[in-house]
């Protein structure tokens, strides 16, 4: 598999975090001669929270994190690539089921303690026995979160990626320095309304388990829920956040604590990081597009302008081509749906303004347009003329490649 | 131009309308040595009906038939190929005003009778001067509307369309013999909630405006608001219906006439007929798909789900290879955000039924399933087990030729 163009040069330094293991391992349950299976384990005092697919055909593992995440508690978290265990009906619970009391086993836990997460085709039965038999070598090559563990944990959960995705970031403290480091894949079934996609993130903070939920629901909204690659959604995404108390600093009990902002901002650092990587992976992408919208009623306005633009398949084939057609952006703002005053409306191509009031600005340059569209970087800025709402969506163009990798991914 | 795999082996015989005369005209206002002026006279009188795109950002000439439609009379349609006259403010508005005072000073009838649609790039002017200058010679061309002047009509009203398209039938009333004969356009930015294209029926028949009204939004909603090719929406996306009164039937004057039950049903072939046309010219479409959904809580939700299915990338590339990748459907199922019982859920790609109560079939064979795949006619069938609500949704495969067509259409 050819590396995105857009890929960044190398993966990132990620900080440690306290109180978590990590493992990798190749159990061949798909993949031949790579890892395919992750193990993170936490510290005993370690919260959780996390968001997961809004599909209302969930694989087996989402339907066993929505039991276990209410609880803000957990020790483990078990992660296969390759076979999705979605639509698997009872098969897929059972299996989910004997990976988690496996696994619980081995650690000394309890399986109500365990998360898990499996990506990759649907449809296909997890081949049960064969995962629990390699959960006890996996567990046994658990080793702290420290550099190139990350590199190899964020390796394993891949399945169309075409790098491995991580970002990191070192909050200072009153009490104490802490640091936070995620991990993340998803290249494609990448669309709105969820966490389109598995991401981990880890601190070494003290979080109380509520406070964690409402952290990582406004990082998911702003990050995950803000790309589209295809529009599609998954049946299996998953995010999680897990504080492991381990770095020694003041608990943050509650949302008024002078730690939640800092500590917010940096998460939500990591998942926008993530998110964009996750864009620049983005299947057959060969340009990274940000589409700003602004002027809309309210803010949630301005995110389904952008993103009927960003999702707009003869929006993205004109990016590919570097073609300056901002007729269709008209098309795509036209059929959001939103209120856009169209005698009022302003698009702009990376720096160059391309219409004003509704009409072709006069001095538009449609080649000072184009070499804008020739960066792997493009800007799309629309401003709907109604009111003081904005919002920013991420997207990738559509190309040849992307249907080459979607008809041939399963075969 | 490489016409459709998909294309009908050749125009069908069309009959002839009375109260209608056709003239077509190369203008060459964009295209070169074509036919891009199309006109349609109608008898004094003549009632219409129509809707007209969803779009907030509608073009010039929808804004001008949404003045002209609610009157209920019409004496003329004006239409041009490859120039949408959208997105071009003041001066659009007047090039559409120029346009119908023109021809309606030729014709001796008033601006308000003419209706008008424009269908090509979006955010250019519309070379007013020499359009106008074009429609006397376009008059002197009007004919009886037989034969091949629907084909020439239809043909002249094309943009990225590989085809003409058209489609008729006889319909025998009680008071005497009526005449249906419809022309459509549309290849891209075909996509639901409005009929996506431009589509012209006329009939001979003597209807009142208010019944022809509920015939054609009747018609509408299940032929053009029925498919989907890439779910982008058009600016000027116009139907309209015209009924001449020529064919010296009885007048049809309200709902609860004997005559609507067989007229309705034979425009409903009509604009059904169309719509599948349209999917089979969808841009780079080698697959004609039908979407049928069962079992939903009622039939709009039936077709939101369809639609989910339709429009989904990923389901659409699957397609296009002949790959059975039946995940790809229980994900757009997923995702529709419509009542579905994942653990009762039963799909079939053709006559094979793959997946019943949740799980693969247990004599499920991908080989009989790829088999129907690689017809160029396919059904996907999918029953959400929930209710009684039914529905379908046509569209076609996403394949290279969508990027091709559409990465260089413009330029």
């Amino acid at each position: 598999m050819t590396v995105s163009p857009l890929a960044p040069d190398h993966f990132p330094d990620l900080p440690p975090v306290a109180g978590v293991e990590l493992a990798t391992l190749a159990a061949g349950l798909r993949y031949q001669q790579r890892a395919d299976l992750m193990l993170a384990r936490l510290d005993p005092a370690t919260t959780v929270a996390g968001t997961l697919t809004s599909s209302l055909c969930p694989s087996a593992p989402v339907d066993w994190c929505r039991r276990v995440l209410p609880s803000g508690r957990a020790r483990a978290i078990v992660v296969n690539a390759g076979n999705a265990n979605a639509f698997t009906g009872r098969h897929g619970a059972t299996a989910a089921e004997q990976t988690a009391v496996t696994i619980a086993a081995e650690l000394g836990i309890e399986p109500d303690e365990v998360l898990l997460a499996s990506t990759g085709v649907i449809g296909e039965n997890l081949p049960t026995g064969a995962l629990t038999a390699a959960l006890p070598a996996l567990a046994s090559g658990l080793a702290p979160a420290v550099g190139p563990q990350w590199a190899s944990a964020a390796d394993a959960i891949r399945t169309t990626d075409t790098f491995a995705k991580g970002s990191g970031r070192t909050v200072d403290l009153a009490s104490g320095t802490v640091n936070i480091a995620g991990i993340a894949k998803g290249s494609g079934m990448i669309a709105p309304d969820m966490a389109t996609m598995l991401a981990f993130v880890f601190t070494d903070a003290s979080v109380a388990a509520p406070v964690l939920q409402v952290m990582i629901q406004r990082a998911v909204d702003a990050s995950f829920n803000s790309i589209t690659v295809d529009s599609d959604t998954s049946t299996s995404d998953t995010v999680v956040l897990a504080a492991t108390h381990a770095a020694g600093a003041d608990l943050v009990d509650g949302l008024d604590h002078p730690d939640v902002g800092p500590l917010a901002d940096a998460i939500d650092q990591v998942t926008l990081d993530l998110a964009h990587q996750i864009v620049r992976d983005g299947e057959g992408a060969t340009k990274f597009v940000e589409v700003a919208v602004a002027g809309a009623a309210d803010d949630a306005a301005a995110k389904r302008i952008a993103r009927a633009i960003a999702d707009s398949p003869l929006v993205k084939t004109a990016l590919a081509a570097e073609d300056a057609n901002w007729g269709r952006i008209v098309m795509a703002v036209g059929k959001a749906g939103e209120r856009a005053d169209r005698d009022a409306l302003a698009i702009w191509i990376g720096p160059e303004q391309v219409a004003a009031r509704g009409v072709q600005l006069d001095g538009y340059s449609e080649a000072r347009a184009t070499e804008h569209l020739r960066n792997d970087e493009v800007l799309i800025s629309v401003d709907v003329g109604v009111g003081e709402g904005r919002g920013s969506v991420w997207t990738c163009d559509l190309t040849h490649g992307y249907i080459d990798i979607n008809a041939g991914y399963r075969t």
